[in-house]
């Protein structure tokens, strides 16, 4: 929908200026490390999961305000961070990213896994020194350590490379995606909300929704990596295939990884019932991710 | 000192005992990346950041309280992340550390490169979750990141590696040695000021005193690294001139560098002047460390 796109595109710009406020006022940084940190922070990404956090901002309070925007930019960070590590040789292997040579490429090795170090320090940083209270930047630390960390998306990696060329099955695909993906995005939907002042029962529910938008984005990647172009992807296709990669399609053929995704799409929306027009955005986003995949 | 040895046999065991509790309680972890945190853990380091994060708290404190045994282990974590990284092919390519295969030989370089990711968002994790005042919580998140982050070790790590094989000088030199390695030091004794209720005046020299003694211990390292043992090190010595490191002894001659050592060794008993009995384990670790290089 035009409308959508022209909201993506404006918040885009919005997260893209945050991140830029952020670098710039980051004090002293190593030459070589600070032109790796702004070349991987500025390729084009989708900002998908920093927007969510904004939207969810919006949902609870009515606008974007300055904690809500700082989330977004620190969970653009950590996922830069994740893609980085993930695109080096002994992981993903992967040489574009975004549209552009990854940072190890554009760079080299050494400068890569430093990089993602600084980013993942720098977060943590943001939201000690930014967010307005000091209660506030502890609970989103908390809920970002668990989703970034070993209780979530390194875990989620860490199965993901050991699942490759064996014939893992369902449930070890469930856990990957939980943790890979959907923690990530429920954390950008929790941080957002907590941003925006949520009470206990707003919370419960976006960070549900971030759950299962996550899923739903999960398996909508699986399948655009077999269908998609580089330019939808903005890295290598039919890299999952080639490395045997456990994957939903790769399990239970792309017709019911479709069908799944729509279930965990309207489920999605579902669990935003109680919300009112605040929450469109994070309705239409959902709307969105379906019509990618078809 | 025999005194001195027991006393740091006793507080390793502190440390290892802490970091054993914090492991234990770090809830659903995957498989291998649990091993490969206890193999990095367990494996038999000297503790002596984490050890200066507990003097530091007894010397202002007069004891230990359970925040410094918490910033303590925390210190060790962001610590042993930092030598998993470096010891990675692409970085110092070291096969040994605290005298075992590092983590990339023991498992592989995409384990060692997500355990050292792990560690360091568990060390924050802990941090948030764990001492016992949010304020004093974000207090240290701040000062680690800064220590451990772009604005010290990793921009000491980056500029260290790009050094290598350059006729690079003095400046640069001190900039690695204050950013790669006295930061953390630094950061320790802060932290462990910090959970001691350290006043102002009380926070500036235990900082100086970490920044002095994290450069005097670094000079002794490129120092032992010429004359020591694997035994000693932990790691391969004779690396530094192997790899054309950028050394005090490559530039200033092992005698020259002596002397620097005990200049910085004195001013960190210096600083001490204001603290009683309950600072002399800081002072003893000084002397110790004097007396390694001979």
């Amino acid at each position: 929908e035009m409308n959508l796109s022209t909201e993506l595109e404006k918040e885009r710009k919005r997260v893209n200026e945050t991140l830029d406020r952020l670098v710039s006022d980051c004090g002293n940084v190593e030459s070589r490390l600070k032109e790796a940190i702004s070349y991987t922070l500025n390729a084009p990404g989708k900002r998908i999961r920093a927007i969510v956090a904004l939207w969810c901002c919006r949902a609870v309070n009515g606008d974007i305000n300055r904690d809500g925007d700082i989330a977004a930019g620190v969970i653009e960070m950590v996922h830069t961070y994740s893609l980085i590590h993930d695109d080096l040789p002994a992981m993903d292997d992967d040489n574009m990213r975004r549209g552009m040579p990854s940072c190890h490429i554009a760079f080299d090795e050494a400068t890569a896994i430093l990089t993602g170090d600084a980013l993942l320090t720098f977060a943590f940083a943001v939201l000690a020194e930014k967010i307005s209270r000091g209660e506030l930047a502890v609970e989103m630390i908390k809920r970002l350590c668990y989703a970034a960390g070993h209780g979530g998306m390194i875990s989620g990696q860490m199965a993901d490379i050991r699942a490759q060329n064996t014939k893992a099955g369902e449930e070890l695909l469930k856990y990957i995606h939980i943790n890979k993906t959907a923690k990530m995005f429920e954390c950008a939907a929790v941080c957002g909300a907590l941003a925006g002042g949520a009470d206990q029962r707003q919370l419960e529910c976006l960070s549900e929704y971030g759950l299962k938008l996550g899923l739903a984005f999960q398996i909508a990647d699986d399948i655009l990596d077999i269908h998609g172009s580089a330019e939808q992807l903005g890295k290598t296709p039919g890299k999952d295939r080639e490395t045997d990669k456990l994957t939903y399609p790769a399990i239970f053929g792309v017709e019911k990884s479709k069908q799944l995704e729509k279930e965990l799409a309207e489920q999605a929306i579902e669990v935003l019932s109680d919300f009112g027009e605040q929450a469109d955005m994070l309705r239409q986003l959902v709307l969105l991710l379906l019509e990618r995949t078809g």
